[in-house]
């Protein structure tokens, strides 16, 4: 598996349950959510806009995508709603097999713009390493068959030794575009 | 990343947040347990009757441990006690790097004797998949760090299409011995 085969097999709408434990004091919190995640242009102005902000060459993009969601947490009893949009950009390493960076407009731990560092395992585990400023996230994200998706999340303090919250999702696709 | 290097960093006690996802009705179970692991000889009873029943020999066998466990569900409001113990056995493969046989006196899934097939990951990651009568089981366990260990236990229809359920656990360390 390379990243355009795993943005390939990713394209569509998925239904999400997420359990996220807050490990510290030992909380569950449980999200339901819809995502959509759909292939956009090398050339459209918000892969351009990202690749200016890294000095990234548009030419070494692959398989851009846009992922949306909206979804509902039960924190706090108050049932939150969760609503965003982001693109993501794959730049792979010309030296290095299934490695890369992916570009995001916009995080999950963080609002800011963030690049990860990814890396594709032997069994087309997509991995996914991201610094921000006052944490990193390690995130974990396979296929156990075209239709179900697996993704672990582990937030971490930014010196990484110590995990603050694992959270794990499982994905069913509902239709195979957006 | 052996199997042998796998148990030891596995041996102590550990506080468990489990999260199990019955994806065909979106349903959010929370478990929280404390598991302990110990090794055991490779001469105990427990172990050389697995092997017999098994026809495997008892020489074959690499760093057998004892996991036991006890905690609460909120399933279905019951706060339903669970708890049980099992010996697991690994019998490397001789022909195959990081891969074999995992014996179990009592599965997951069913409470009969269950014999996986185990292989390591080049990141560490331990895979266990185990075939039962009416169902499989797909498990991946890898440590973040060595006080911390993720895993992810999917259950499929027997035909090893459908995902059944999916649950994460994630486990902190408590001490390093039982």
């Amino acid at each position: 598996m390379d990243i355009q085969e795993f943005v390939e097999q990713s394209i569509g709408q998925w239904r999400s349950q997420r359990s996220a434990h807050h490990l510290a004091f030992s909380h569950f919190e449980a999200v339901e959510s819809v995502i959509n995640i759909e292939a956009i242009s090398s050339e459209a102005n918000s892969v351009i806009d990202l690749c200016k902000t890294y000095n990234i060459e548009p030419q070494a993009v692959v398989s851009p995508f846009k992922m949306s969601w909206e979804g509902h947490s039960d924190w706090d009893d108050g049932e939150e709603v969760l609503k965003g949009t982001s693109v993501l950009v794959p730049v792979p390493d010309p030296t290095r097999l299934n490695c890369g960076k992916l570009l995001r407009e916009q995080g999950y731990a963080e609002t800011m713009p963030a690049a990860g560092d990814y890396h594709l395992l032997e069994d087309g585990t997509f991995v996914l390493l991201t610094n921000y400023d006052r944490a990193s996230a390690e995130e974990k994200i396979w296929f156990v068959n075209p239709n179900v998706r697996c993704r672990v999340s582990l937030i971490k303090t930014s010196a990484g030794s110590g995990v603050v919250t694992a959270s794990f999702s499982s994905e069913i696709r509902q239709s195979q575009s957006k």
